[in-house]
């Protein structure tokens, strides 16, 4: 990344959201997206492939912080303190601006079938990148893929509750009690 | 549908499995299924929008088929119990023709990325519905979405066992069985 581009890459993020709310998601260009975070287009072809893109950006580095987090756990602990020291190192990386941008990101998210498809395999691939993990690790499946989901729902479902202006805990904490909540629910079922 | 196109969907689907195999899935258009079905593109375009959704063609009548076996299932009957109720209800619909072109479908889905997208929100439109249906029948939350992803699980895994040529268990049998394992591996997390 040039050195005169500082921060090119959330500039771009915060320019499409408010872009998608103003005037909807299909109506808006990349070229757009660029002249309101001041960037080139060449600039956005360079973090985004395209401007939907730009709604899943923390893929893969989402995939990245969840595979060390579990990597990092004791080698004693149980599938579900693995999954919870994932979450830990994955929830830990989220800044206040992802938290400022978080009900305008899943309205515009919500209202397109696409975009609700493409966050179905993110959360899908975050919960094989954590499924695979687990098994590194020795767990066998069902078990890994099992704890996998649970560590992807709580996710989705702390995020969903972090985002709300009422909310005043903290993403991990948020995190590790519904992580909680989904293991009590699962042995209730069981 | 008119009388004179027997079977136009099925035939429809087979010629699309056999095409995208064939010269791949990129290069196969509606107008070489039809044609290679013995039907118009016009009827093609009764049935499905695009190629894609030829390869997701049950997703509708799966959800009916799920909701209606949740809801028969007795009023005392546990989440599990449903969830069981409504998998023997669904898999109960499948034929020898399903069986015999699965191997090939999945392996189109699985070569292209958008089409893995797709089966991933095919299965969570599947794990919505049931959700849905055991919340009906007053399961709280998040039982009825952990009752609900297990169910979808249980299919998916009992599916590709089913298609296995070495397979000769039918596929109500193995979503049981499959649903059994995971209920076990779900007790042994929580």
């Amino acid at each position: 990344m040039a050195r005169w581009e500082p921060n090119a890459r959330l500039r771009l993020v915060q320019a499409a959201i408010d872009l998608f709310g103003e005037q909807g998601y299909d109506s808006t260009t990349v070229a757009q997206i660029a002249e309101r975070a001041g960037l080139t287009k060449t600039t956005f072809f360079r973090h985004f492939p395209d401007k939907r893109e730009v709604l899943f950006a923390g893929q893969e580095e989402h995939g990245r912080l969840l595979a060390e987090g579990a990597a990092a756990a004791p080698e004693t602990a149980t599938p579900l303190e693995v999954v919870t020291a994932a979450l830990d190192t994955l929830t830990g990386s989220f800044t206040p601006e992802q938290r400022a941008f978080g009900p305008r990101l899943m309205q515009v998210v919500d209202s397109h079938s696409e975009l609700r498809e493409r966050a179905a395999f993110k959360s899908l691939n975050l919960t094989t990148v954590l499924a695979a993990a687990l098994r590194d690790r020795g767990v066998p499946d069902p078990a890994a893929s099992l704890a996998a989901h649970l560590g992807a729902q709580a996710f989705s479902a702390a995020f969903a509750r972090w985002i709300t202006p009422a909310n005043d805990r903290p993403l991990p904490d948020l995190a590790r009690a519904c992580l909680t909540e989904l293991r009590e629910a699962s042995a209730a079922l069981a």
